[in-house]
């Protein structure tokens, strides 16, 4: 653990804002009946109830089932037949005893939500429950909300759940997702430092979390792809290929965005680091492949071939390294002559002339995220990109995006090709899905072919207010400017 | 409420004696795996578990069910079948969330145990759930322990089991029990009282607890069956006829240890007042028959018809006011007319002089309890009642007791008419079948044969520390004095 990083990232831990939402109860509840609260919007904090009896006097203790919800799908789903993979820990219930009434019952965990259901599950025959009020503590890092933005009514309602989302996930890190994994993953930050340059400006927590995990990276350099903060900061204990990579790129924004030398000093090494573990991917100047799932993220999709999307990610990251070394007066020229000739293998390897799209792996899958990552590597011009992504659109086969993290690549590389409109248009249906759906914060997954999607084994565990689906907010304000 | 006497009990509130009580973790779990600490006896207070993870860094919260049980019965129990009509929140299953590992689950809720499992419901795929330590801090208002007594092994053990019994429930207050209902009844008080003057001497406790029914009587007199403290001093709405009156012999057993003149000044009119609020349930001499469940208690038996004994509970509560007000000097002539008409009236109306027994009701139904409260209410002498009871026991459609409540009296009978050998046969038979199956603590409901037992509709909720059943260390000392 580099102390010194440590002590950097410290000092840049954020106060919360602490904010407190109440609805009015009243409600006198029977064993088996139940209620539900509605905030009004989705929110990240500590609930507190108040319950009182009616009736003779309690005689026993009540016993309540409380479930916190970010949708009002939730609300109906049977929690208790999930068997997925991850954690049912996540699954926020709660099973509650009240021994004295009438009290104020104040949760101790942290939950995120929009609504609380609660249920009686016994009382005793001599009193009914009531509860009297329910509040929240809200809590975040984020400063004062800030305009909305966007030229339609569709595009102001996908603005502002993009701020809502980028606010709730801003805690003492960024965060993931603030049900969860309420953790600092370094493909998430990335994001969300984009978001945040161009609408709450809270600069010194993306370099709280730029050294938290400089501070956590292991004595060979290689960065966590996310980083525990509790019970102490801690790396988690696995890497993922292109999220270490993208270190670079969001050591970079940051730097562009802020001219923190200092940081840039601390960190510039260990950017490096980052292409010298890389490479020992390559064979030559092509990238092994790799059946380990997970070894690098890409998306969230399990049919995902990730070969060739890695390298483009690799090409991606070098080069931003070398625009780095440049601005910064050094020597840039060993990392670009090592992106010319990966670039030129890419091609070599992965580009199928016929078809005009990258292909990867042995069965030469196409998908967005392969030739998304190519775009935005630039191994081909502009204009070429532009028409390369005209024929993925037109592609039946090629596997799509499924996580708003791989759709906003997706957006970024229409961007970057010039098609600006097609960019929006993209947001509007695939974020503008969301909204529709009654989005208040974005999704960590949507399908919009199967919006029931879960990787997990189960929907009860997802996350419904994912930092990675933020970026519509980075999108309006930084390419469509006009509006 | 009354504010004066209500000052006299809170005065009289004990300190609680606080003791750690620690087991040794050091067992790994995996999901759905379970562990059993086993504390080697009951105890009540205030568990805390160490928890921490072995493999990765934890990644999700555990959702750990921890159950609390009183004997090693419960252990197995599927506790979510019971559908009875008291509360299921008494059950003491508790579901928990550890969001942070390491750490120290404390328990805010106060349990009554011997036993603690523990099943993991939920860890991750990255890591498993250590127990590194568990630790209860129980609680008592009774001093240090006492010497055991008891001319036998399994008198000692009986006698040992009865201390710890009326030891756990001396909290605050003399509770029925210590996981149900934690709370102060009359017809409980009286026989910890009675086993307390033996025993711990803690007088002012009791003291305490008259106070608490005095000041909480109705404008009319009218005790209730039960008192809360939690968060206020408030009576329970139902009064039990039979309790109400037993507060005439509770305040003159605490005359009689005490000499506490003022108390009896204090809480004589309400006494007296007993009297003439039960004789508004007489037709003249003759008490009135009610098939309301619950107006009159004796024992925990719905089939039981409580007329008789309802008069004979009448009979010894007036005999033992008058007794009283003749020590005080005061004249007790109106009540001894009383006691006088009103016994030969129940001689008249319920004895059933071929049978040589009491019967209630117009079914004319023979029971334990009918007739031990005509022998306690000395309508017979000694001798008489002494061959009463060997009719009693020889009569097999006599309905038993089945609490040790009821049986505490029989045993008391037993005493009072000079069979002491029979009545140490009983303590030896009936709560030796207790301790032979495993007691810690004496239980609430004991059925030889019939143990599982429940009124509640599910054992789950059944008290195994319960109050009225410590009175084999009243007996052992006041009557079986040789050993």
């Amino acid at each position: 653990m580099n102390l010194d990083f440590l002590k950097k990232a410290e000092a840049a831990k954020p106060k919360l804002t602490v904010k407190t939402h109440t609805v009015k109860g009243g409600q006198v509840l029977a064993e088996r009946e139940t209620v539900v609260y509605d905030f009004g919007t989705h929110l990240v904090g500590y609930p507190k109830i108040w319950f009182s009896s009616v009736g003779a006097h309690y005689d026993a203790p009540a016993l309540i089932k409380v479930r916190f919800c970010e949708t009002a799908q939730e609300l109906e789903e049977d929690t208790s037949s999930y068997n997925g993979w991850i954690s049912k820990g996540w699954i926020q219930d709660e099973i509650i005893h009240l021994d004295v009434l009438p009290c104020a019952y104040a949760f101790k965990r942290r939950f995120a939500f929009r609504y609380i259901k609660a249920e009686v599950m016994a009382t005793s025959p001599k009193y009914r429950l009531r509860i009297d009020k329910v509040s929240v503590k809200s809590v975040t890092s984020a400063p004062e909300r800030i305009p909305v933005c966007g030229s339609s009514k569709r595009e102001k309602a996908i603005d502002k759940v993009a701020l809502k989302t980028l606010s709730e996930c801003m805690q003492y890190e960024f965060e993931d997702g603030p049900k969860r994994d309420m953790r600092l993953w370094l493909g998430d930050l990335r994001l969300q430092a984009l978001t945040n340059y161009q609408t709450y400006r809270h600069n010194d927590l993306v370099k709280r979390c730029l050294y938290l995990f400089a501070a956590t990276a292991d004595g060979e350099g290689n960065i966590s792809q996310c980083v525990f903060t509790k019970p102490d900061v801690a790396p988690d204990d696995q890497s993922l290929f292109d999220y270490s990579l993208l270190f670079i790129p969001t050591l970079y924004d940051y730097f562009k965005e802020t001219g923190d030398r200092q940081t840039i000093n601390d960190l510039l090494p260990l950017a490096e680091k980052q292409i010298e573990i890389a490479k020992k991917r390559f064979d030559g100047d092509l990238i092994k492949d790799c059946d380990k799932l997970g070894w690098c993220f890409l998306d969230w999709s399990l049919d995902l071939n990730k070969q060739a999307g890695a390298q483009a990610v690799y090409i991606y990251a070098e080069k931003t390294l070398a625009k780095l070394l440049k601005e910064l007066h050094r020597d840039a020229s060993p990392y670009e002559k090592d992106v010319a000739s990966k670039s030129a293998k890419a091609i070599e390897g992965f580009y199928d002339k016929e078809r005009g799209l990258f292909v990867s792996g042995k069965q030469r899958q196409i998908s967005y995220a392969t030739n998304v990552w190519f775009v935005l590597a630039e191994v081909f011009k502009a204009k070429e990109n532009a028409l390369l992504l005209d024929r993925l659109q037109a592609c039946k086969e090629a596997i799509k995006p499924i996580t708003p993290y791989m759709m906003h690549h997706y957006v970024q590389a229409l961007a970057d090709s010039g098609n600006i409109g097609e960019a929006r248009k993209v947001i509007g249906e695939y974020w503008g899905g969301m909204t529709e759906r009654g989005a208040d914060t974005f999704w960590e997954l949507f399908d919009p072919e199967d919006p029931d999607q879960s990787p997990y084994g189960g929907k009860a565990v997802n996350s419904y207010c994912h930092a990675w689906s933020c970026t519509p907010a980075y999108f309006f304000r930084k390419y469509f400017a006009e509006v």
